[in-house]
């Protein structure tokens, strides 16, 4: 702990970095940043808290925090299709610790130097940790990847693996109790899980409807279901999974491990609708990505979510996503 | 109390209205916002967060609160010269509690209605109080009024009257006691603020550098001062206060009165420079909005800021700004 630096001084030192964006015509440090968006583009919004106890643990490696913070919402950017420009970070800290500062915005500005995000704006207050990002990037008109658009007989698509991060959460709330050497995998896909921007960005014209995985499959697909008034199949033996999810999902952590699978959020992997027709070019995609993309499914007329087993039998009761309002736990 | 509402039943009866703001091309309900910007226009984009127990009271009445929420991010608009378009709001509650959230909606959505401002997008969690509001307005390249234009011999102007939201902080914290009446009379300056959006539409082409006093006449002024490297002379016999306030000023509670008049936050009124070539326009401008416009002092080529008293003599020991992270207090 430093000697003790006042909201301006903060500022300055942590929050307020010049950019190289032409763009910006006026960042931190007047009442509001100005930019000057790219003609023809329309603007693409969002905003996600991460509150401590809630969404992360109080002793959370602060570079990974600021990573996570910019990277979950950069992760709803790349599920619009839309290029990341610009980010304001508000941010209520208990105190002005300037190591723990250093490390958060080292793992922030890492992360948005890799997009050239620019930090245009702000708000530094005293109180629990909490961090508030609001993130805006461009697209084309008519470019943007909505949740509305998927077809009956469009094939469901995820990116990566998903349940890795749940595991984590799992491991780290002894719900499972497994080697450490797991945990320090696992807990990668928790803690700096890696928006999918690129790929987002080839799914253009591509993909039908598109979606963020951030509360676990099942309730994330759903909002595709219902915004597309369609149905679905999945079958839970293409959900492409970890080795060690793998191996849970066939001994006595079955229950756990199709949570992590179906309803585990923080995993940050893209699901989107496509085409048949779209098959060749989106593995192609994937391999010029290095990044796995696995058909999981087929949409259908008939309305809900239907899960068929490794046998195709349909599912019981699949695993509830994770509500804040409903459950009394932690999400943590 | 109501049975309780899952997040995403919470957004929809809440925080799901529809826009006819034809720029909108997406609202609330997919992974981002979609907005369609103005041609011509730069993008005058803030956020501000209140904290309960640092920004405002656990008592509140909520509609009061909703109005603030906006309010304060309106007025940075303002201090921008900007019109406010589009808005988004994270906000962090312990509990779905219905009627709560019913009244706090009331007050937001009515101050938003006010300005035409479209509720584009936002997140809610569970966690204490906290709301987070972006808000992007929009502008003509070169029209926005920023921190760095004040020029000596410029004059420097304060809209309203100062002080007030502090003085029903002060009467609130019990570090005063007066009368019933003259709390409620206050308490509206300190819980709704009302956002000079009009006054900064005009004085585009007219003022220097101008912002919004939301920390103290005196914090907020250095502001410009730094930015455009100048100094200032101020007049205190000039700065306009309520007749309680002034009241106090000459009496024992002086001390206190000053403070409020000088370092009080949360008034929300504009202080900017603009030459003497404007007075008669600007009192036109007063006049239209029915808003007092104050001539409090003048810009200097000598840097530094000297308030004068009533007897022309410099103020010893002027009040000091409040600061989140050297005070040990609660802002409140």
């Amino acid at each position: 702990m430093d000697s003790i630096l006042n909201e301006f001084e903060l500022i300055r030192r942590f929050f307020n970095r010049p950019s190289d964006d032409p763009a910006v015509r006026l960042s931190v440090g007047d009442d509001a940043a100005i930019i000057v968006p790219s003609p023809e583009c329309v603007l693409v919004i969002s905003v996600d808290t991460l509150n401590e106890g809630r969404h992360f643990f109080a002793d959370v490696a602060p570079a990974s925090l600021g990573h996570k913070v910019l990277a979950v919402n950069l992760s709803d950017i790349a599920a619009m299709g839309a290029m990341p420009r610009w980010a304001l970070l508000s941010s209520s800290i208990p105190d002005s610790n300037t190591e723990w500062l250093d490390e958060f915005t080292r793992g922030f500005y890492a992360l948005a130097d890799r997009y050239r995000v620019a930090l245009i704006g702000g708000d530094t207050v005293r109180g629990t940790r909490s961090f508030t990002v609001t993130i805006i990037g461009e697209t084309s008109p008519d470019a943007a990847l909505t949740r509305h658009g998927a077809q009956v007989g469009d094939d469901i698509w995820v990116s990566g693996t998903l349940g890795d991060a749940a595991l984590a959460l799992a491991i780290l709330t002894r719900q499972i109790i497994l080697g450490a050497g797991v945990l320090s995998q696992m807990r990668k896909r928790l803690e700096t899980p890696q928006p999918r921007v690129e790929l987002g960005l080839q799914l253009r014209g591509v993909a039908t409807a598109a979606l963020d995985i951030s509360d676990g499959l099942i309730g994330d697909l759903r909002h595709i279901l219902d915004a597309s008034a369609v149905g679905a199949y999945v079958d839970l033996a293409t959900i492409p999974r970890s080795p060690i999810l793998d191996r849970l999902l066939n001994a006595d952590a079955r229950p756990l491990a199709l949570h992590c699978l179906l309803a585990g959020g923080d995993d940050y992997e893209l699901c989107f609708t496509a085409p048949p027709s779209k098959r060749n070019l989106l593995e192609n995609i994937g391999k010029n990505l290095t990044l796995s993309l696995s058909r999981i499914g087929v949409i259908t007329k008939e309305t809900g979510l239907v899960i068929l087993d490794e046998r195709q039998r349909i599912l019981d009761k699949p695993p509830h996503a994770f509500d804040h309002f409903l459950s009394t736990d932690r999400k943590l």
